[in-house]
Parts: structure tokens; C-alpha cells; sequence
């Protein structure tokens, strides 16, 4: 099963942006498969515009020249990824990081370069050329790259059908499509093409939404096509778009399961705009390590996929260890039917059976600006609990009391036993 | 605790709309007592208009002469209610109630009665007067009967005060307040007036809100101030009412918890409309068994309190046996953390771990208009079911296989054990 | 006809609010008829809850005991009016104001009053009591007298034929219906009923709607049923309020025409708020002279009711020049098709024929916060001027240059002749 | 003064979709010198695609290659204007269409060619290239040729002048700008510079900004910046379409005035749709002749450019007489200050006084199914009508009576003198 629990590993958007280098992915990799691996941590995903060779910045140029093949299929810019000389593209690469023991994944954009369309180019395995499958009117609010396709004419299924056969063959196994989870009603069909074109393609690979906020009301044809897709328009490292999240979380948690899972975007931790020689942001995670771990407990409580940002070679010890807490990332495996208890201004709580019945999980998040004490008030977790360990400083519950004295956006989430 | 479990009774209103009569409430309670008490079933409710003298129908008539006392607080009316003579209100009928091992329950509009404003009586230990409390451009959109109140004027709290303790000399157990859930947000601050009014009446009261649809974004505001809600406008014996309230039940499912309970409206099952000597809609419920089955099982998957809106003594076999199923009715008071697995114009499934972590309950819900077989995918379950049986027909899950031939708008609902 | 110019007169809410006393409204009609009625003033117009005993400002008090007949007609508060004594109502008043050559108006709110419901009085000529025509639900959102109408219940008809036939037996000459002209639609139906009983009490009567804004895509339905209708919510001495009426003006000019007239409400200059000791705004006029001649301009090119607010005999000199310059007032009788040439945030110009044909006024407002000097543009005016005079000043316009210098919020208004 | 009465002329676009050609406009310029010119039709204009070597229909090709100079600035198509070969762009036709006493107009949409900026073609007088003007997410909803600009680089305006400075060259007299009027307020910038770099091209053009419906909350913005924009979207021989005119022409008509016209679009009379063998909805206009008097009308008493769609040379004689009823055009010319009396659903009148001075026009429109007399109220005209003469039948109003028993969607326009 594809996605049986929600996929773990790293993109390269909020380190690198545009402009990630081969030798920056497998830097990455490598890292993952020394340090990270053993804890579930597999995907190595390389994020947007891997094919534009001028690329330096989180911004995207318009109208350049970008490479792909005779049937208008991009492929990698040469000057960045090396390996990808002599058309192989994303094949050797995917190789390497397998032989890691990873997985390999490639954000695309929805829809056939704009100069695949004006070079009127023949699609692969069609009678319809490209001009033909595109469509003039559809273009990205934020992005120069793409036409989207017209979803009625043949070719535009030929023409996804198409890159995801070059996708097998590199060995993809995980493709992030942007530009369209958001864009309900009017890219409906194209997601069920490219969810067809995904599972008709001979290989397993998750296939994940982007951006968000991917519309409530549409959640069933979500979990039907798509592995994953934002809940919540790009995510950095800024409480106030951390503290938003309880809210999606909220609305959301209900629908993940296995094959389907609702995602909150990147974690922003560790070595952040790296592509930059300074940023106004800062280089490193503005996020407090109080607010690494409400994240992280936030992600895990609903069971997000979780998806480092930060450049993984550059992690420090609290960020290595706050991404190898193994007692914390179970909850993403064990737990189920997770919920808040309730949400207020200054806190919130949230509550996870596990699947084996032995016990719970219960959150507690401290959401105000001060320290704050916590209780979680006992009628609400309705069992007696024998036994609770606090997963984040390993101390036991005294007398089975869900009850913490919180710092400013911190939180404790406990493994409550029977 | 108040409402540590969905509460569980009946109400006069769909089978006696405004024009309920004592001898009738008491029959009801008799029957209660002797047929459905052992399953839990336990609040007698009288809805409402009960100080109304000339009520015939669902109908409220405009401008007549309501009874209350000197401090404008509403008194049964005693040609319905006669044990009420003498000013003893509804204490002798409670009595009667709770003799029989049962609770008691009033039907409140909020506010103030119109012609207590016009005649300006005085509120009950205040210096103020109910002209005074009253705002004369806060009436109900649907009930003549009362004016709203001001209440940020210290006499809106006096006289709910008054009504409250009076209440509570009477001996009521539990409060339904009406034109006030779906009020936001010019109705919140009178909420809380009511809710407070009600916790500090020296007596435990269930308090219980309507009409719906209350507001999602106010669910933890709710929560706070009531032990129920409705969530949808008034339910009745219709089949489209039933199905539209699969997208209520996906919204408000996390917000059930002890103490506070998203509530789906009356049971419109059995001998509904006794008011009548006909009506164009017919006299017993219009939902077929298979309908009755589903909403059972959805009100009890989601933890929606349960009150029966039929004329008790005169339910058949099959609505007894409906009303008694243990199996179904354990679910309110066994399971938590219940949601939907998915919902389409078909078909849906609910999940509910069960809090002893012994197992689950796996529900499927045929939504179409014809037979169906539904089998719920076992990568959702997320747990091997050793064993599993089927809590309408007692049939045990082949191979613990969750699968049923349904009929339409039929349901089945499993006892998932490890 | 009725209203074949726009109306002129006083009316007794800006200097009174609903406390108007009978030798007021007798000094401002014989004030009136001394120095204003030559100019073309002549209706005296009593305001709002003239039946109420207590009224003392501009508040309403909610469920006091209103005078009323067995009809459940209003009669005017004989403390307040001692001639209406004996049930002779308002017909001495209107016979006094009728003597000094004037006409006599009245308000009214929509419904029937609430306890002539609840006290279940018949409705005159009817077999129908006031309960049975008054809607429960139907109440004014500002001011607590009154239950609106059920429209399609025949004692509405007879309820307002009732109270018409009173006022013509007073000889009662306006009558401005509120709580009506912005309640589309809901109030559609009854703004039908009052119209045509109004038409058909055997009196000529002005019917002039409030409040505004009524909405614009109704001008029709208004021009059929009524003689003026408010444009505007309440007009106070205010700058933002009279910058804001050039928009409305723009959008209601060309409905102006005889027997119908949109109206941007009273004129609040001189002595305003005499029913207070003293006033957080003051008593006197907040409008600079400048921005009474711009609000005196606007109104008479826009062809709007001239109805003054101040209390009459208090009037200054300036005051009185700006109620009796008859060049001005002359363009409510004399121009038509009026419309603004433009308007920006700092000016607007507005163009109005002459119906004789021999010329046209331009006038030219400084909207602006500072001096400024405007210049309409001579091709806007279309045609050559051979003279213009500036009516404000009576200076003559250089070579016929429409130009001037005006102080922050001044205008000019030149009479050109071909 | 540019537009000092609303343009008159030919358009190619109702008769010749994108399709036209440089033989047709001839034809076309050559009936109008003979036939219409006397009647002040002077604009011959090419609408749009003239550039687009395959068009052939209403129906516009995408990613076609389209004949551009090396600074991205549109050719005429050669094969369908071969005057223009050689680079002389559309100067040979302009000078013949001058050569008959007529001016000369073309159409544009906003922005610059897509392939402009891929090819990143250099911006003439300036340091910048097309690709940095362009805005690659500023697409037309409805034609695939232009990206827009971005309005706050240099290399916008320096487009934009080279354009208008190469339309002075060829000696074009009229712009009309497309995918721009109704597009507030994300075009308002873009509007301000089209109009800048028209007014300083150093000829006079009157600029025409499309389609409708512009907002008419912007309606001073255009005043100053266009000389007519279409208030409507695309307007075609159609009843529904005409009727729904009545609305926008009241909300729009005190707009009008020398410089700058309110735009009801083309007129579809006589050979429309002649690019095709056949077409569903016939090739004549479908008009009815009543519906042709209705449309001349109210574009007149309007003060509307007026625009012919259908091929003249094609014209029958009722075709010719519509479009010189020399009386009904001094409408145009000869009015002012318009407006509606009142529009019903069965019927309108308008009213339009005479610039002057000796009396006005009066239009009845009968816009119901069915034959209708329509009276004019007298008392709404306000003068006493000495003559008055019907300007299609040429009768006199017999007493001065403006009535007349119209058939369905026929109108009747009097001329009235005092």
C-alpha cells in the first residue's frame, strides 16, 4: 500500500529554494541514511524548478529557456544536476539515493511548459501535439512556468501519461504536483488525470498536492486521488502561522488515514534559506525550540507527513534530536482517530487513541505568550490512567495527572497507559 | 458530572407540538419507566408553550393571555397541567417523574414574556422591572412570545436568576432553551447569562440548546456554556433530513466529549403527530425500518444525545426493539473518538475506537436508493479484527471481513474485537 | 397634483426629537408664515411620537402607555397637545397652521401600535381586530411602538384606511410613513398599502418614506407608490455626511421629477438639539456657512424636498438669507435633468437645464479640505454662456468664465442665459 | 477637441469576426463615403487579430505566429492587408480610407505579444526588453495573444509609447483597447498608461477601452482616461440583450458629455456574421425592424457611439434608412442632460432636453411582448408642448399628445418645441 502511514523525509524548497544542486541532494541523502533513517525518515524530494538553469533564489524567472525533451518534457538542468548529462535525467540520481536505502521524489508543476506549446511539440505515444493539450487562459498566479492542459482533449491525458513514464523509468518514487490542490473547481479533472497517470505509470509513488489551503468541501475526491495534499498555503517558521494550524488541524484530522493523508507542510527547522548569503528572515529557524515542539507534536498528534526543511547536514543536536524522538514519532504510527479536545486563545489539548488499545496520547499546548500550567482535564480522556510518561523529557505522570507548567508555545504530550 | 454521557429520553414535541398534556407526559414517563429505564433511557421532557391555555397544534398563537406569576416567570397552563393549581407550577408533575426512577425536563424561549414587559412587573430580588430588562426589538422569528433581553442591563441576570430557581424548586432536572443556538452572535452574551443562571441554581440541570444549525466556529463557546446543542435546524421523518446530516455529524464529531454533546435533534420514530386528527403527512413516522436503523446507528456512532419524539405507549415491536438494542445503544457510552472513514453520495462508514481499547465499532451506511453491498477497505481499520459481529442482525463477520449486503438507506454496525 | 414641486417646509426632529409640544410647532408655523411662506415654504410637520406622554428627547421609551382610541388609533399626548382634548386629535392644530396659509404635516411608523395587539381592539370598519392584522414578528429594529403589518391579511387594509380617514378627518396634509423605505423587501407589500390608502382617504396628502437608503434598484416601485423617499440614513450637521450625498445624489438625480422626489432628509441649520439643557454636539448648527450654501446648492440642484430641522423662530440672520434666497430656490421649480458633470475627492460640478430654455445653472462645489479655485470646463456646459451670475455673491461671471475661488467646502451656483 | 460628440463609424467585427481582410474594409469605407458620410459616420475600424495570418472566423487560434517587428510590435497580417507588405504596416490603408473624407481605427488588446517576450525582444527607445515588461500570470480570460505588462516597470510605458507612436505613423484615428474596461482594479494603472501614451503619441485618437460592463463605481477614472468604454459586455441582435440595455443606459447616461462617452456597443443590423458559409443563428441581423427603431433610439437619447457591426455594402434600403434618419442622429448631436422617466417591465420613457434651448426630445419604448399604447405623462414632461413631430413616422402629435400604439419592442421619439 502506498503511503500506508504518513511518508517521512526532506524537500529541499526551504533550504534551497529554486536553485538546489545535485551535490546538495545527496548531501542530504546521506545525512538521512547516517542519521535519520532508522527512524523512519525516507524520502529525498527535490522541489521546484529543477529544470531552470539561471535559478539562484526562492524566485522564479520568466520566459527563460528551459530544457526538455522532443515531446516537451522537462527534464534537469544540466549545470545544476551533472548526473542528468547525456538525457539521463533524474535516473542516476534516484539510483544513488537508493542505494542508500531511501526513496527519491521530484516536485512538478501541473500542466506543459509554455514553450513546449508556442514549439507546437508532438506529445509521446499521441497524434496531438502540445499547442493543442494547453491551454492559453490557464497559467499560475505565482509561477511562469506552465500552461495547464485542457482536461477534455485526449492529449492532455497522453501528455501526463507521458511524463509519468519518464518518471518511472528515473525511479521516482514520490512526485509532488503544485499549483493545484487549491484550485477547486477548475482543476478537478486535471487532478483526476494526473492521479490516473500516477497510479497507471508501472511504479509506486506517493503523489502529494501543493499548495494549500486544498478546499474542506472537496476532501473525499482528495483521499480518492491523492496521497497527501495541503491543509494551509506555504508554511515558515512564524508562530502566528504555527498557532493557525491548530484550526486546520481541527477540520482536517478526521480524514487522515492510511493511502490519504492531510499534510501541514514542511517543517521549518535547523538550516533554513541557505541560498542566500544572508536573508532578512535569518538563515536559521526563527522558531523557538519551544516551538519545534509543539510543531512537531501538532504534526504528529494529527498525523501530518512530515517533511524536513532545514538543511540536514547543517543540524544542530537539539535539531537532530528533536527529529530522532522516537517516543514522539511512534504517535504517527500507533495512534489513531486523533482530535482536540478543545481550542481556545491560550491553550489547547488534544487527545489519540492507539490503535492497540493499550492506551492514549494526550497533548497539551500552551498557545499564549507566557508560561502557563496546563491540566488536561481528566473526564475528558474518560479512562482511569494507570501509567503516563510525557514523551518530550521522558518524566512519568505523577498520580496519572496530564498536567504541565508550559513555557510561551511549548508543549507536553503524554503516552497515557490502561 | 452533568451530561457525562449523551442523555437519553423523550420529547412531547413531535408527537404533541405545543399542545402537550399532563396526562399525556405521564403516560409517557409510565411507559418509560416500565419498557426503556433498563437501557439507559431517563429524561421526560415537556416542550414547548406549556403556559400556553389555547395550544391545539405545532401551531403558536399570537397575543393571548400567557399565566405567571407576579414577577413575570411563566406558570403551566392549568387547564393542560392540572396538577399545577395552586401555584404549584410544575413541582407536583416532577415529583411524579422522579417517583418513577426518571428526570424532568422544561422547554424554555429565551427572554422575558411580552406582556411581562408591558405591564411592567417587577423581577424577583432586583430592583428593576421587566420593562426595564426587556428589549423590545429582540422577539424570535418564529414565537411570539417573549421579548430577548438587554443583557448587559443587571436585570437580564436577575430574571433569569428568577426562572432558574424557580425551576429548580420545581424540581427540573433539564432545560432545553430554544431561539438561542443558532443566534450568534447577538445572542452569546445571553448564552452565558442562561448557562450561568443554570449552574448557579443549587440544583444539576442538563442544559440543552436550540434551534440549530449552531455555528461550527463557536463550537468551543458551546461547549463551555452547554451539555448539548443541536446541530442541524428541526429533524424530522425525512429521508433527505437523515442523509444531509452525515455532513453535520463529519463536523461536529470531535466536539463530543463528556459533558458537552453536539446534539442531532429528536428520534421522529413511532406515533409522531398525535396532535392531529389526521395530517397530510401521516400520524406514525414516515422513515422506513432501514431508515431508523441508520439514524440509530449514526446518532450513536457520533455520541448525539438520544430523544425519542414518538408518543411512547404507542410504539409497535419494531420501534421498541429499536429503542432497546443494547449493543447500539453501548456505543454512545463504549466508544469515543469516533469519525467518518469517508462519505460520498453513496455510501459512508464511521470508525469509533472503544475506549476499554478491546476493539472498535465499524459502521457502513448505504445512502444510495437502491441495494448495495458495502465493504469497509481493512487498511482503514488499521487493526486486524479477530472477531467482529454485526449489532443489528447479531451476525458474526465472516473472516472478520466487514462487508454487508445493505438495503437502501439501510445500515450495519460492527463490534470490532482484537 | 400632489407634490408637483418639491415639498418645502419644517419638520420638528432636529430641534426636538419625539418632544415636540403644540406651542412650538405653532411659533415655528407662525414664524414660518411670516418670513419663510413668500419663499415657498408651507408645510409644518410634526415628527415622531407625538402620542408618547413622556418623551423628553430624542429616545424612545419602550412599553409605555400610549394614548390610543378603541380602534387602536394613535391620538397625540394631550399633555403635549393640550388642543387635541376631547378627542379632537390633531384637527385644531392643522386648523391653526391651515389659517396662517400653511399646510399641515404628520409621522407615523409602519404597524399598528403593540398593546392595541395584545389588547385585541377591533380595526374600524372591519370585522378584524387588531391581532389578527398585526405580525408578531415585524418589529422595528430602532424604536419599540409598533408590530408591523400581515400584509396579506385583510384587517391590514382596513387597519391603514383607518388611521387615513382619522388624519383626513384632522385635515392632516403629509404624512411621513417611517421604518419603510430602506425595509425592501419585506416591506414592499405594505408600502403598497399605505400608498393606496393614502390615495384613497378623500385628502390630499404628500407621502414621504423613511429612513434611507432606499435601496435604488426599488426607483420605481418608490416613484409609483410614494411622493418622496429618503436617499439617505439620517442627515446630521456633519461634513462626511454632506461630502457623502453627492453620491447618492449622482445615483437618485434622474428620478427626480413631479410627484415624485428623492430625498436627502432635513436641513439641520440653525437652532438644532433644543430639547436638551445642553448638547455633547451643541445646539447650534455644526455646518459652516460655507457648507450650508454647499448642502442649500446640492439639494436644490439635485431637486430634493427642502425641510428644515432648526427650531424657526431661533433663526439668525445668516439663516434666514440662506432659507430666502430666492435665486436659489428658484432651481428647484425652474431646471431639470440635473446631473453631475463630475466628481472627484477634491470637487464636483452639476449641470441643470432650464425647462424655459433661455439658459442653464452650473454649479461647482469644493469638496476639498482647503480653498481652492474650480473652473468648469466650458466644453462640458456644451453651450456658450452669454451671461452668468453667481447666486450666492449675485456677482456676474467675467466672459461668461464659470470660475471661482471658493473656502474649503463652499460652492458657487452660476444661472447662465444663452 | 478629440470626441466632442459621440464617434460614429463601421466596426469589422460583427460581419468579419477576426477574419476580416483589407478588400472588405475598403468596400466597407467606400459605402460609407458614399452613402453615409453625410450623416456624420466617419470611423472605419479593424477589429481585432488583424495580425493573425489563420484566422478565419470568430474564433481566435493560439500559439499561432504572429508577424511582429524586431521591437514586438504587431504587423498587419499580409496575406489579408496586402498594402501593409513591405513594413508599411496598416499606413497605405489608412491613407486611402482618408482619402475618402473618413478616418481610420484599429483594434488592440492590453499588453504585449506573448512570443515578444519569450523571444525577450528589445523595447524601442529604451533599455528594456519584453520579457522584463511582461507579466507572465497576466493572461486574458478569452484571447490567447498577450501577456500584460507590468504597469510599474519603466519598460511599460516605454512599450506602450511605441506602439501608439507607430499607430501616429500609419495615421490611425481611433484605438479601440481590449480586455481592459471592466478589468478594475487590477488594469487601473494599465488604463492610465495606455491613455498617457495615446494623448502624447502627437495625433489625435479617440480611445476606445473594452468590453464591458465597465464598473461604474470607476466611471470618473474613465472619464479622464478613455473617450468612450463599453458599459456592456459584447451586445448582439438580440431582444434579451437589448432590453437588459435599458438598465445599464439609465445607470450610465449622466456620464455622457463632450470627450467622453458611455459605449452600448456595435449595432448588429444587416449582414452579420459573414465569415461563415452558414451559422446557426443566420447571417442576417435578427433583429426585428422594430427592435432596430428600439435600438437607435435609446443609443441616441443615450448619447451611445454608435457603431455599425454588419457589412454596408449588404445594406437593404430599410438597412440605409435606419442609419440616416438624419432627425433621429441631431439627437446626438443636439441634446443633453438625458435620462429615463420611469422603466416598467412593459414600457420606458426618456426624456433629453434640447442644448438650445427650444424644447426636447420625448422616446417611448415599448418593451413588452405584445402591441401597446404608450401615453406619455404630460405632467413628467414639465413643459407645455407647443409641436411636437414623430422622428421615424415624421407625424405630428396631434394637441401635443405624446402617444402612440407601439408594436411589441418598437419605439416611438418625438422632437418637441415650446
Amino acid at each position: 500500500m502506498i503511503a500506508e502511514y504518513p511518508p517521512m523525509g526532506w524537500n529541499s524548497w526551504d533550504c534551497y529554494g529554486a536553485a538546489v544542486t545535485e551535490a546538495q541532494v545527496r548531501a542530504n541523502a546521506e545525512y538521512m541514511a547516517e542519521h535519520l533513517k532508522a527512524y523512519g525518515w525516507e524520502y529525498v524530494v527535490v522541489d521546484i524548478q529543477w529544470y531552470q538553469p539561471t535559478a539562484v533564489s526562492h524566485e522564479y524567472e520568466p520566459f527563460s529557456d528551459e530544457p526538455m525533451d522532443g515531446y516537451g518534457r522537462l527534464l534537469p538542468a544540466e549545470n545544476r544536476f551533472p548526473s542528468a548529462k547525456g538525457g539521463a535525467g533524474f535516473g542516476p540520481l534516484a539510483d544513488y539515493v537508493h542505494s542508500l536505502g531511501l526513496k527519491f521524489g521530484i516536485h512538478i508543476m501541473r500542466g506543459l511548459p509554455r514553450m513546449a506549446a508556442h514549439r507546437r511539440l508532438p506529445i509521446l505515444n499521441s497524434d496531438y501535439r502540445c499547442d493543442q493539450a494547453a491551454n492559453p487562459n490557464s497559467v499560475c498566479a505565482w509561477n511562469p512556468d506552465m500552461y495547464g492542459l485542457k482536461c477534455d482533449h485526449p492529449g492532455a491525458k497522453a501528455y501526463y501519461d507521458s511524463i509519468f513514464a519518464l518518471y518511472a523509468e528515473w525511479g521516482v518514487d514520490y512526485v509532488k504536483c503544485d499549483d493545484i490542490a487549491r484550485e477547486y473547481p477548475h482543476c478537478q479533472r486535471e487532478i483526476e488525470l494526473i492521479s490516473e497517470a500516477c497510479r497507471a505509470c508501472g511504479r509506486d509513488m506517493v503523489l502529494s498536492l501543493s499548495p494549500g489551503p486544498a478546499p474542506l468541501d472537496r476532501a473525499e475526491h482528495l483521499k480518492k486521488h491523492a496521497n497527501m495534499w495541503r491543509v494551509t498555503d506555504d508554511f515558515w517558521d512564524d508562530w502566528r502561522l504555527l498557532k493557525g494550524m491548530f484550526e486546520r488541524a481541527e477540520k482536517w484530522c478526521v480524514h487522515a488515514a492510511p493511502g490519504h493523508w492531510p499534510d501541514a507542510d514542511m517543517l521549518p527547522v535547523g538550516a533554513l534559506r541557505q541560498c542566500y548569503d544572508s536573508h532578512p528572515d535569518g538563515q536559521w529557524t526563527r522558531f523557538t525550540q519551544a516551538e519545534q515542539r509543539t510543531m512537531m507534536t501538532l504534526w504528529c498528534m494529527m498525523r501530518s507527513p512530515l517533511m524536513v526543511g532545514g538543511d540536514l547536514p547543517k543540524n544542530d543536536v537539539f535539531t537532530l534530536n528533536l527529529l530522532t524522538n522516537a517516543d514522539v514519532l511512534d504517535i504517527e504510527k500507533d495512534s489513531w482517530c486523533a482530535h482536540p479536545l478543545y481550542t481556545t486563545a491560550e491553550e489547547s489539548a488534544w487527545i489519540a487513541p492507539r490503535k492497540d488499545g493499550k492506551g492514549c496520547y494526550v497533548a497539551a499546548f500552551n498557545l499564549s505568550d507566557r508560561a502557563r500550567k496546563i491540566s488536561v482535564n481528566p473526564a475528558l480522556v474518560e479512562r482511569r490512567c494507570a501509567r503516563a510518561a510525557e514523551l518530550w523529557t521522558g518524566k512519568p505522570a505523577r498520580g496519572g495527572q496530564l498536567s504541565a507548567k508550559l513555557a510561551a508555545h511549548d508543549s507536553a504530550v503524554w503516552r497515557v497507559e490502561y
